[in-house]
C-alpha cells in the first residue's frame, strides 16, 4: 500500500474505496489491555482524509528501549531514514505516525518536515526531538503539509490514554479494510508481561520488508541490544515471510518498544536467556498474527494461502522457492480462479533458480497429492482437488526432493479486485 | 503462454479464447521469402486443438549449422532437455514443434515421447533422430499423445515447401492472438542472405528466457560456434529484455539455423568478422522484432511500454532496475489505469536493490519530465502527462544518477484481461 494504496484511494477514487472488510478478515478487533508505560491517541491532521483520524501519537515511559527493522528500499522515505538513526540509540520516548502522505521522495522539504514533526511531538510530550520515532504512509512525492501535523499534535496529546488501541490502529489505515491489532501475554520469571501490537498494510506487501507499519509495545524490561536481536530474528519468519504483490515499499517500518514499566522480572541479559523463552514465543506469535492479518487484507484478496516448502538444500533456498511460487502472477491468478493448476507451481519452482529435483518434486493442495516423481500422481482425479480450491483458506505443499530444509510463506490470490484497486486513477 | 496459455485456453474455456488480435498487434503478417535450404509445413496432430494446425515441421539442408538458447528453468521440459544435447553438436536437419501439450513434467513417458517424435521425423525426412530438434508448448504435466504426432508427421512432410511461413507461425500459436513473423536481408561480402523468423508467446514471458518459441532461419554459411556466439549475445538485448508477467516457462526455446545454401560469400571465421557486421545487425533486428511482437501480444495487454534506464553503475544494474520496474504489479496496473504514477516507479527503483541516487533520480513519461533531484519537478502539471498515458505506445525514462550505463526493456500493462485469461478455469 503506502503510496499506491493512497494514490488510488486516498484521493477519493470511488471505485477503490474499501467497501467493507476483506472476506478474509478476522471477526473482531481483539481486546487490547493497557501496557504500563504506553499511552496512545488518535488525532486528525486532515492531511488527505477528511472524515477520519489520520494521526497516531504514542507516548513512552523514559525507561523505554527500542528496536526495529525498516525497508530495504534504496529510495526509502525521509521518516524511514530518520528512524534508522534513532534506532541506533536503542531508546525511544514517542512515536508519531500519519496516513495519507508517505513523505517519500520529497527532497529536502521532506527532511525538514520530519524534524518539525519531531520537534512538535517533543514539545508536547516533554522529551527530546531525537527521542521521537516517525512513520508516514501515503502518496509518494507530494510535499507533506507538516503544519497540519504540528497543529494536530497538541490536541492529540491531550487525548493520550491507555485504552485507545483500536482507534490507534484505525488512524494508520490507508486501503486497509480493517484495523489490525494483537495482544499476547508471557511470563518472564514469575512476572507476567503484556505485548500489544497494531499494524497496517494491504498492498505493496513483499519481504525486505513487507510493506507495512507494525508497532509493538511491551511492559517488559529488555535491553535494546537483546530486543533488536529478537526482532531481527523473528522478522524473518513473520513480516519477511509474507507477500501480497511482490512490491516493496519506501516506508516499511517495524518498531518494537519495551517500557520496563511492568511487573518486576529477573534481568534479561541475552536473546537466548532462558527467562526469555516464553516471551520470545509470544512476541513471535504477535508478529506473525499481525503479518497474517496484512495478508488477509491483501488488496482484492479472496484466498488466504499458506505455502509450505520442504526438501530444500537450505532454509534460504526453501524461502526463495516459496516466495517465487507466492509471487508468480500465474499461480496467483490460478488461485483466484480456484484452479488446482499445479503445472504453474512446477513452473514457479523452476523459475526460482534454486536447486530442486524435477523428478522427485512432490506437490499437494491441502490433503490432496497431485504430483510426485516428476509427473502427475497415478490415478489423479481432479474433482476433489477442485472442490478444495473453493475454500477461502488454502495450503500448498511443495517438497523439492533435494534436502531437509523448510520454510513457510503466506500470500493471497490475484484477482480482478487487485486490478480495480490499483488501476483506478488517483484522483 | 506455454502451459498457462494452454491450460486456460486450450481446453476450450470460452472466456479465454482469443477474441481477435491484440490492440497492439502489427497490421499484417509480413511477407516472408523462401530461405534456400529450408522447407516448412504445418500439420494437424489434433493434440488439443480440433479445428486448426498444431504441428510444425521444418526440413533443413544437410549443411545446416544450429545454435540456440533454452529456458533457465530448473524444471525444464523433456523437449528442452533434448534440444540442449542436440545444440552441443552444432548441427540440425529438422525441427518438430507442437502446440497444445508442453510435454513438461511428464516423467519418463515424456522422454520416450521426444525420442519417438525424433524417430518419426527422421524416418520421414531421411536423417538421423539425433539431428531433429523438438519443441512443445502447452499444458504441463499431461502425458502427450505421441502417437498422434507420429501419425501426423508423414502427411505433414508431404506438404513441405518454401512458402508456408504464415501457416508455420500459426501452427505454434497457443493463446497468441496473432501469428508472429519477421524477415530481413543482409550482405555478407557481396552476397545477399536472408533471415526469416517465426515466434510464439503471449504470457509467462520473462527473461532467462522470455517464455516463448523463436525459430530463425538463414541461408548464410555460419560456423556453429560463431552462430552460437552471436545468438547468445543478441539474446541478452532482445528476448531477455522483455517481460510480460515475470513468469518463466519450462519450455522456452530459441533456435537459429544457418543452411549455407544461399549465395556464396566469404567464409566467416569469428563473431567479430567484419563481413558479419551487416548480418549481425539484421539478426539483431529480426530477434528484437519477434521479441517485441511477443510483448505486443502480452496476455490482456493494452499498452506497449519501453523503459529506458540510464545513469546506472553497470549495464547489469540498469537491466535489473528496468526489469524491476517492468515487473512491478503496481507500475503495471498504473499503466493499465493510464495513471502517470511516478511514485510507483520510484518505489520500483528502490526495490531493485541496485545502486541509485534517490536525490538525483530523474523520471520522465515520454517527453514529460515528472521527477528530478529527489522530488517532483517544479511547477509539475499532470494534465499533459495524463493525456500522454492514454496512448497505446508509452516510454518511461529513468535516470538513476550514479553512472553511465544504460539498458532498455519492454513490457506491457497488467489489466483485467490478464486476470480474465489466467484465472479462468482450465476446462
Amino acid at each position: 500500500m503506502q503510496q499506491p494504496a493512497d494514490t488510488t484511494s486516498a484521493a477519493g477514487a470511488s471505485s477503490s474505496k474499501p467497501k467493507g472488510p476483506s472476506p478474509l478478515a478476522p471477526l473482531n478487533f481483539p481486546s487490547l489491555p493497557p501496557v504500563p508505560g504506553v499511552r496512545v491517541a488518535a488525532g486528525e491532521a486532515g492531511l488527505r482524509y477528511r472524515t477520519r483520524s489520520d494521526l497516531l501519537l504514542v507516548e513512552l515511559a523514559p525507561t523505554t528501549t527500542a528496536a526495529g527493522v525498516t525497508t530495504k528500499s534504496k529510495t526509502a522515505s525521509a521518516p524511514v531514514e530518520w528512524c534508522r538513526v534513532r534506532l541506533k540509540t536503542g531508546k525511544g520516548r514517542a512515536l508519531v505516525a500519519n496516513a495519507g502522505n508517505s513523505n517519500a521522495f520529497t527532497g529536502k522539504a521532506g527532511v525538514v518536515a520530519v524534524k518539525r514533526t519531531a520537534v512538535a511531538a517533543a514539545k508536547a510530550l516533554g522529551c527530546k526531538p531525537t527521542e521521537v520515532y516517525i512513520a508516514s504512509t501515503g502518496v509518494i512525492g507530494e510535499p507533506i503539509k507538516v503544519e497540519k501535523i504540528e497543529a494536530a499534535i497538541g490536541p492529540t496529546a491531550a487525548k493520550l490514554g491507555d485504552a485507545g488501541w483500536q482507534a490507534a490502529a484505525d488512524s494508520i489505515r490507508t486501503t486497509d479494510t480493517f484495523a489490525k491489532g494483537v495482544t499476547r501475554r508471557a511470563r518472564i520469571g514469575k512476572a507476567t508481561v503484556v505485548i500489544n501490537g497494531i499494524a497496517k498494510g494491504s498492498g505493496m506487501i513483499a519481504p525486505d520488508m513487507a510493506t507495512m507499519f507494525a508497532f509493538l509495545f511491551t511492559d517488559a524490561a529488555i535491553p535494546a541490544r537483546v530486543l533488536q536481536k529478537l526482532v531481527s530474528e523473528l522478522n524473518e519468519t513473520t513480516f519477511n515471510a509474507i507477500t501480497v504483490d511482490s512490491d516493496t515499499s519506501t516506508s516499511d517500518t517495524l518498531l518494537v518498544f519495551a517500557t520496563g514499566q511492568g511487573a518486576k522480572h529477573p534481568p534479561v541479559k541475552s536473546a537466548t536467556d532462558k527467562h526469555l523463552r516464553e516471551f520470545k514465543v509470544a512476541l513471535h506469535e504477535a508478529m506473525l498474527d499481525l503479518a497474517l492479518q496484512i495478508v488477509r487484507d491483501g488488496e482484492g484478496a479472496s484466498k488466504f494461502v499458506r505455502i509450505n516448502v520442504s526438501g530444500a538444500k537450505t532454509v534460504k533456498a526453501a524461502k526463495q522457492i516459496g516466495l517465487t511460487i507466492a509471487n508468480s502472477p500465474l499461480v496467483k491468478t490460478a488461485l483466484a480462479g480456484e484452479d488446482p493448476n499445479w503445472g504453474r507451481v512446477v513452473a514457479a519452482v523452476g523459475k526460482s533458480g534454486e536447486h530442486a529435483s524435477r523428478d522427485k518434486l512432490k506437490i499437494a493442495f491441502g490433503p490432496h497429492a497431485v504430483a510426485a516423481k516428476g509427473a502427475v500422481v497415478p490415478g489423479y482425479v481432479e474433482a476433489p482437488v477442485a472442490a478444495y480450491m473453493k475454500g477461502k483458506e488454502l495450503e500448498i505443499h511443495v517438497d523439492v526432493g533435494v534436502g531437509k530444509s523448510k520454510f513457510t510463506v503466506w500470500t493471497c490470490d490475484l484477482g480482478y479486485d487487485y486490478i480495480r484497486i490499483n488501476a483506478s486513477y488517483r484522483s
